[in-house]
């Protein structure tokens, strides 16, 4: 399957996650080429908003620009979100990953292990929790 | 051009305006195509949120289908954010429109008049407007 068809059905999959747990959620167009900040997936039910970049991989990280977390903080920023990696690794689920927890590589680039998210991250029921402020912003 | 060529520029030139006045704005994915409810183009300043369905048109009225302002209202039910309608007449700029506000026709379709939008309508400027709390929601 092509790259952006991988990573698009992995939003698509998340999407439906949070309309399950009683959120409203959608796709981003053109997330990846606007000029403009943006997000992959945004998410609330009201009172927690999540700005969330995405990435689906088959390998033991993944890697993203210094220009992707830029834009996505931006965008969370303004939008009153709060701004989150999101990443599956095949047969492992999804983890989700607050932008200052990540390592940057000396090539300018931000990297999350299996090791990384499994430690730093949040499992998508955690993420979504009721009965329990999401404590950061 | 192409209809849907042009309710994309349309959204394109939105959701500039958004972020010309501090908003963070994008535009979904396959809005219109989706089985789940969506909005064209989500916005917030991290107090005031708004789900639009957004129209373009050189004609008097535009209709949309009862089925769309369901889906609209649902997405901004579970968001938490204010569903509008965003209609841009040509030449007369951007209307902003309450779903409640609009009229159904015979056929099920929910009908938007210039004259309907520029009464019961809000110009950009007035919908983001600061120091004043948008009272409806």
């Amino acid at each position: 399957m092509a790259h952006y068809a991988k990573g698009a059905n992995a939003e698509r999959e998340l999407i439906e996650m949070f309309w399950s747990s009683g959120y409203a959620a959608m796709r981003a167009a053109g997330s990846g080429i606007s000029r403009l900040p943006s997000a992959d997936v945004i998410a609330s039910n009201g009172e927690k908003t999540f700005a969330i970049s995405c990435k689906a991989t088959k390998k033991a990280n993944v890697y993203l620009d210094a220009d992707e977390i830029k834009k996505l903080r931006r965008f969370a920023h303004n939008f009153g979100a709060i701004p989150l990696i999101g990443v599956r690794f095949n047969g492992k689920g999804w983890y989700f990953i607050e932008v200052h927890k990540l390592k940057i590589t000396k090539r300018k680039k931000f990297a999350v292990s299996k090791k990384i998210a499994q430690k730093s991250g949040k499992s998508f029921e955690k993420l979504v929790k009721r009965n329990k402020l999401y404590n950061l912003k």
